[in-house]
C-alpha cells in the first residue's frame, strides 16, 4: 500500500497532528512524520515533495499556521495530492491559515480541510487510497457504520434522559 | 479509468463549473456533471453518492455557494473523495460558502479548493486518480512542464519589455 | 398543543442547548431532544424530518457547530419551521456557524438566532406555536412583562447604588 | 388566515422586498406592506407592533441594512414571531445588518434569513402559518414538489448537453 | 454643569462601564447610571431619552453588547449628542456590537468609540461639555499633560532600564 | 456661533465630504473645509488643531480612508471634540479606516460616525453645538419632524400601492 | 547603486506592479522586473533569490495574490530585505493574499505593504536603499517636500471653492 | 553601525518587544528602546522621528495595539524605513492594529509584519542594515544555516519517535 507522509512545519504542530496518526494507524495505513519549514529548510521540503511519488507515497498531509504556505510548497514540487491543515495561531483565529492555504492559484491544488482538522486530513488520505483499495473503502465504510452507531447510541442516551414524556 | 463527477448545487453556477469540465476533458479522464440541490433535491443527491462508487467514480466535485451544504452532503453519503467548490455569490465574497464546505466535522472530509476554483477541484481530482495510474500522473508532470514554461515565456517577455538596462 | 423539537448535530452541544429545554420547560410546551448528525446520521435525521409533522411537531430546532449543515439539511425535508442555533467552537468565533445557518438558498429558510443563541430558538419557537394559542400567547406577554421587572428593579438598584447626586 | 405585515426601514428596500411580496401572493397569504423606521419613525414602529397582534398578524417581518434595528424593535414590542431580512448596502457587504440583525439578547429572538433573503422570510412565515393550516402546508409542499421538479429538469437539461459519453 | 447619562443595556455591563463613572468623577462632571433596555424595556429608555434634555442632561452614553440597538434607540428619541460604546460579548469578539452600534442612518448619528471603550466615552462627553465651558477646557488640557507626563515618565523608566549604551 | 471644521485627508474624499457641507449648510452652522494629510502635512494638521478652539471653532470632523490615521492624529492635538468618517477604499471595503479609526486609545476618544457616514458627522456636530444652543436644538428637531414626515408620507405612497387588500 | 527586483507571481499582476516601476524610475534606481511563480517555477524562484545579492540586488520586491506565498518563498532563500505586495483578487477583497504575506514566522519576515500597494512598495525600497546613501535619502526628503506642497495646494483650492465665508 | 529604535506606544507593550531587543542583542545590532504615543506624547514622537536619521539611527521599529497610527505617525516624519509591528489587544484579535499598521497611503510606507512578530521587526531591520554590511550579512546567512540545523534536528527528533516502520 502507498504511504502517507505527515509533514508538519513546526514540532509545536504535533498535539494538532496526532490525530491524523491516531487515524492513520487506526485504519492501517503505513506513514511517516516529518518536520519541514517551506521557510527555514525549503530545500528539503522540496527534495521530499520531489521524490515522495517514487518513494512510495500516495498523499502528502501538510500542517502549517499564520502565512501557511507548506502545503503550497509541497504542492509545488509534486504532483501527488498534497492536504492542508490550517493550524491556528495565537492571533486571527487561523483565518490565516485557512486562507493560506485553500486560496491556492490554478494548477496547483490543495485540498484544505478545517482549521486544526488534523483527523480529516487523515480520512480523506484514506479516501484517496481507498479509490482503488477495495479493502481500505470496506474499512471506510465500517468506520462509518461505527461513528453512526456512536451518535445513535447517544442519541439513545440523550432520548431516555430528557424525553420522559415520550412514551 | 474510474469517472469524475461534476455536481452543481444549481445551473447557475455552470460557469464557474465549466473551468472544472474543460480541465478534466484535457486530462482525458471522464466525468459526468449533474446538478443535485442539497436542499431542494436531497433525495437524488444521497442516492447519486451512495451509488456513485459502484456507478464507476472514483472522484465527487460539489460546487455550491451561500451555506453550501451540498459537498457536505454528499460525503456524507459515500467514502469516496468529495472535493468543494465554494461559490462566491453576491453578497459576503464567497465568505459563507468558503466555511460551509471547509469546516466539516470529523470522518467526513470535504477536500475544499479556493472560492471558484473549480479548475483545481478537477487538478485534484486528476491527481487523485493519478495515485494509482502511472499515464495520468505523467500527464500531470507535463501539464505542470507546460505551465512552467509559459510562465518563463512571460517572464521572458515582461524581461524584454521592461529590463532595458539589463545586459 | 404541538411538540417541539431540539435537535442537536452532537451530544457536546448540550450545554448550549439546555437552555432551549429550561425555556420550553417555562412556557410548558412538550418537547423532545435529539442527537442526529447531519453528516453522521442522516438518514436518521431525513427520517425524523419527513415525518415530524405528522408525529405531532410543530417546530424543529437544530444546534450545530462549524459548517452547520444541520438545520438545513432539516429543512430539505419539512415544511415545518426550522430554528437553527450555530455553535461556537474552537476556531472562528462561530462565524462558520453563522454563516452555515444563515445563508440558505431561495425557499428552504432557517430562521437563525444567535451564536450559541438557544434560549431564544425556544422563544421563538414557543412565539410560533403562540401565533394559534392565545394561552400560549399571554404566557409569552407575561414572561415579557417579568423580564421587563427585573431589568427595572436592576434599574432601580443601579440607580440607587450609584445616583447619590440625584434627587 | 393571519396576515403578515412586511416592514422596511426605507422605500429604498423595495426591490429587495418585492421577493417576499411575490412568494405571499403565490401562496395566497394576506399581507400588508409599511416603510417604518426604527430610528425616523420610532413611535409608529411601536404602536404598529404593539397592535400587531389584534389587528389579525400573524408574522412580522422586518427589512433593513447597516446597523439593522428594525427587526429588533418590532420585536421589542409584541410576541409575535418576527423575521429579519438583513439588507445589504454599500459598505460592508451586509455584515453589519447581518449581526445587527441576529444576534439578539435572550428573550426577544428574530428569526434571521439571509443577507438579502427576502424570499425566504416569506417562505418562513408561509411554514409559521402552516404549522396549524393544513391546507397552506399542503400548498408549501405541492412547492417544494414542483422546485424539485425544476431542479431535475435542470439537471436533465445539464445532462443532455454535457454528458454525451454517458449511455 | 449639564449632566452626563450613562445607560447600560443589562447590569453585566457595569465593570466596562464603572470606567466611564471614574473618568466623570475625576472632571467633577455630574451623571447618572441607568439600566434601560432597548428590548426589554423599550418605554423607560424612550421616556428617558426623550425628556433627556428637559431634566438637564448633556450628553447620553449607552452601553450594549451583541445586537447593541441600545445607543441608536436612544438616538431615535433624542437631538442630544449619543455616544454608543460597543461591549464585547462571548462570540463573535465584539464585531457584532462595534457594526450595530457605529452604521447608523443618516440623521440619527451614534458617536462610536472603542469597543469597551468606556474611558473614552466619558472623555469624549467631557469635550463635548467643555465646547461651551472654558474651566473643563482647561481641565481636559491638565489632564492630556498629566497623561503626557506619565508617558514621558515611563519612557524615562525604560530608556533606562534598557538603553546601558546610550550615553 | 462656534464653527465647525471639515478636514479631509485628500481631495478625492470631496464626494463623500459634500454631504456633510450641505448638512452644516441647512442648519446655518458655519464651517471649513481643509484639505490635511496626517502623514503628508502632518505640521499643517497639528498647528491647526493646535490653535482650533482659539481659531473659534467648537467641532471637527476628519475624513480619512485605508489607515485612517487622519481624526486621531487631529484628536491628540485637541481637546474639542473630534468626529471620524471612516472612508471606504478600492480593498477591504472600509473596514480598515473603520478600525483604525474607532479603536482609539483612552483619553484621546474619536467620536465615530458609519463608514462613508459624512452626513452624520455633520448632524453630530449640530448636535454637539446645540448642547448649549436652544435655537440650533430647535432646528434639530424640526428636522427631525421632518424627516419623519417623509417616511410617513413614503409609507403611505407603499401602503396606497401594495396593500389594497386592505381598507 | 544596488538594484530592486520587482518580482510578480503572474503577469497578470502588472497594472498593479507598473506603479512600483514608476516610483523606482522617479528615483533613478535600477531594477529589473521578472515574473517567478512560487507554484509554477518554484525552481526560479529560488535561483533568482539566493542569487539575488551576489547578483547585484539589495531589496526584492514580490507581488502575489490569493494563497500569495512568493514573498515568503523569495524571503526563505535570502537575507536581503524582501518587500510584500498583496495583490486583490476577485474574491474575498485582498484579505486573502494581505494575511498570507504579512504572517510569516520568526526569522523570515517580509515587509507587507498595503493591498495593492505597488507605490509603496518601491518607496519603501528606496528608503531601504537610502539608509547608507545621502543622495538618495535628499531625493526621498525632495519627493516628501512635493507631496506636501501638492496636498498644499489642494488644501488651497478646496479653502478657495468652500470656505467663501472666511476672512 | 548604524542603529535601530525600538518604539513603543505604551510600556505594556514590553512582553511583545522583548523579543525584537533579543534579536538586536544577538546580532551585535546597537539600539534603543522609547515610549512614545502617537496620541499622547505626538511631540516628542515627531521630534525624535524628525531628527532620527542624524543620530544615527538607521531603522526605525514601532509597536502599537488598536487604532495602531504610531508607525505611520513616525514614517510621516523621517524618509528611514519604519518597521510596524501591528499588538494584538483584548478585542478583536489584532485585526485592527494589523489594518491600521499596513493599509499606509501613497509616499509614506509602513514595512508591517505579523501580528506580534517583533522578532521579524528586529530581523527585517538587520536585513536592512546588512544590504551594504557584509559582515552583518553573514551572520544572518549564518542564523538562517543555524535555524535550519534546528528544524532538521527537530525533524530527526519526531522520525525516529514515529516513524518505527521506516527503517
Amino acid at each position: 500500500m502507498k504511504k502517507v507522509a505527515i509533514i508538519m512545519g513546526s514540532d509545536s504542530d504535533l498535539p494538532v497532528v496526532e490525530k491524523a496518526m491516531n487515524t492513520l494507524s487506526f485504519f492501517g495505513v503505513p506513514y511517516e512524520v516529518h518536520v519541514f519549514s517551506a521557510h527555514r529548510t525549503p530545500d528539503e521540503a522540496r527534495a521530499f515533495s520531489l521524490h515522495a511519488r517514487e518513494n512510495g507515497f500516495g498523499v502528502l498531509i501538510a500542517a502549517a499556521g499564520m502565512a501557511a504556505h507548506l502545503a503550497g510548497a509541497i504542492a509545488a514540487n509534486t504532483t501527488l495530492p498534497v492536504i492542508g491543515i490550517p493550524v491556528k495561531s495565537a492571533a486571527l483565529n487561523g483565518v490565516d491559515a485557512l486562507l493560506s492555504t485553500v486560496q491556492m492559484p490554478s494548477g496547483i491544488p490543495v485540498a484544505t480541510v478545517a482549521v486544526d482538522g488534523a483527523a480529516n486530513a487523515a480520512f480523506l488520505s484514506v479516501e484517496i487510497l481507498a479509490v482503488e483499495d477495495a479493502a481500505l473503502a470496506k474499512k471506510l465504510s465500517d468506520k462509518r457504520a461505527q461513528d453512526r452507531e456512536q451518535v445513535l447510541l447517544k442519541n439513545r442516551a440523550v432520548e431516555e434522559k430528557y424525553n420522559q414524556s415520550k412514551s
